[in-house]
């Protein structure tokens, strides 16, 4: 691929450009945003602009689409009419999109392969674009039996070339995927934060007992609204599904708190618990990792202390998360490291005043 | 206050018992566990192990029960008859025990003042003990109308010494706050893991796709579940209330995702938003602030760097949290920091290749 046409120059789309252009690839974009389609150019995202999509998609080999999810199809069609001989797009919801395609363009549909990469996020805008935003993401492809397989490895290799390792399934299933841990995640919190909002006193005193864990947990409640009608409509029926299932098990554990029903209610939660400490970490150092627990005070530079001595010691932290307690603002840093190297690091933490908690990680 | 008996020397009683031993109060303690009873003489929070609650509370004028909540009752039925002039505790429910004190000592029950620290966690263990975990954090009290003013009084003086801000509630909306901004949530993101576990092959597909905003939102399920049947069981009515109300707001968001009504899903979402973005925060800092946020790539040490950059210039973090999208393993540190002094913070971000949003804080 040498000339990739660029249809959307948000951060998906700003980041594309910035990581092909680093490659080789020249790239010719356009977005319905003027201002942010010249300030796609400043920053060296793409090398040309267009007025139209038909304009960018001349000479490409292949065209992205990197628009919100509401307007992908048309586009994809606008492109698949341009005479791309390849399209693909990064919408984050995938069987309508593909629905959508074959319905307006049975005949071209087969040029169009789905893909969903899972980085960044329309809400960061293309102030945060990052030529490495894909390096060792995962990216979701979806071809169907009708892809030409033409299309689909030439996707496959420009996908590769981002730094992405590509996962696939069928739209329906990536459909299904992310409504659970994404679109029913989001409703969760968002639902939670409102049922806590009431007015008056009454409010700053629920907020006055609202520690980490409630923050944690409403954390992405506070991101941009915008976004998400579009993708709750186009993925209305795994959602809803995702939602009833919840619901479901909400109702259950409703259950066995209102029957006093102990036993039951400390298997449901550790089974979770089980479920949650198994969840992949990207981890990039080699042999077996412990993971230190570090109870840390509510005070600037704690983290950059804790960090700090690993980078001294030459300790690479392979993952870190900050736990909140429940209550109060103090929390706990979590860090996955490799078990060589363990000890000089813990004895530096304690000698530094903190306690330590350390276990092997399964 | 000169001499204190305290029932229970975890995490929350090794706390207070190193507060009060560093005021020059007497502390003389006992504990179902003679281990953590000996380390916690170690660790320098109590200066005398007892055998029993009877010889913990003589001579004490004052006696802190701090046990798992469902001891708590008959522990402070057992000081009481031991003779302590005045009793509280730190159970983080409060009606059950008011109830269950009263129904065992109506006549003694007056001199017992229930209490709730919001700070630290039953799960985190003696060693995570600090005597200055309750600098600056919510204490609740739930005095009621037959609470003898004496004791009310004595214990408010004592949590006051601890540095915490007492704030003062009746033990049943205690308990109906707490279920809203903690047992629920909990319970939520238990439940939210669950569904979210299944096995096999879909699981690892699952877990790939579960970033950033999935582990926020799951982290607090990760948790020690061993506490939770028991604040269930003794907080059962409110908890069902709070859970009802959660059900019935998702089963109307539910609705409108089913029936694809964009305008009343983006209500939701900035209702909450706007709940969300107005938490308040624990700020320490003087005059106007202003919200930075900094995309940052997943590598250790950009936290540390960003920290270092603050300290190095003199700017004090008043809050600082890692935002994470909901899709990818990047974030963003979200910081507030005081207007003054911000433009040279920013300055020095973007010189150090960060991209920063700043806002004002309404």
């Amino acid at each position: 691929v040498r000339r990739v046409a660029l249809v959307g120059t948000g951060l998906i789309g700003g980041s594309i450009g910035l990581a092909l252009t680093r490659a080789g690839i020249e790239v010719r974009a356009v977005d319905a945003d003027a201002g942010r389609l010249t300030r796609a150019r400043e920053l060296g995202a793409v090398a040309e602009t267009t007025g139209s999509v038909a304009a960018a998609v001349e000479g490409a080999e292949v065209a992205i689409v990197a628009t919100p999810v509401g307007r992908v199809a048309e586009l994809v069609v606008a492109a698949l009419d341009a005479g791309a001989p390849v399209v693909t797009d990064v919408g984050s919801v995938k069987a309508p999109i593909l629905r959508a395609v074959h319905a307006a363009r049975p005949d071209a549909a087969a040029r169009f392969v789905g893909g969903h990469p899972m980085a960044g996020s329309e809400q960061d805008g293309l102030d945060g674009a990052d030529a490495d935003l894909f390096a060792g993401a995962t990216w979701v492809l979806t071809p169907t039996p009708a892809t030409d397989a033409g299309a689909h490895t030439t996707v496959r290799s420009l996908v590769g070339q981002l730094g992405a390792e590509i996962m696939e399934v069928t739209p329906e299933h990536h459909d299904q995927l992310v409504a659970v841990v994404s679109h029913v995640p989001q409703l969760a919190a968002t639902t939670l934060m409102d049922v806590a909002a009431v007015t008056g006193d009454e409010q700053a005193m629920l907020m006055r007992l609202a520690a980490g864990g409630f923050r944690d947990m409403t954390r992405i409640a506070a991101g941009d609204p915008g976004i998400w009608p579009d993708i709750c409509i186009a993925n209305q029926d795994a959602i809803v599904t995702a939602l009833d299932d919840y619901l479901r098990s909400l109702a259950v554990v409703r259950g066995l708190v209102a029957a006093g029903d102990g036993d039951a209610l400390l298997q449901v939660l550790e089974r979770a618990r089980s479920a949650r400490r198994n969840l992949p970490r990207r981890v990039t150092v080699a042999g077996p990792l412990v993971e230190l627990r570090v109870p840390v005070p509510d005070r600037p530079g704690v983290l950059a202390e804790v960090t700090n001595l690993a980078g001294r010691l030459g300790v690479n932290i392979a993952d870190l998360e900050i736990a909140h307690s429940m209550e109060g603002e103090a929390g706990v840093i979590v860090m996955v490291v490799a078990e060589a190297g363990v000890d000089g690091f813990e004895q530096a933490l304690v000698a530094a005043g903190y306690h330590v908690a350390r276990s092997a990680l399964e």
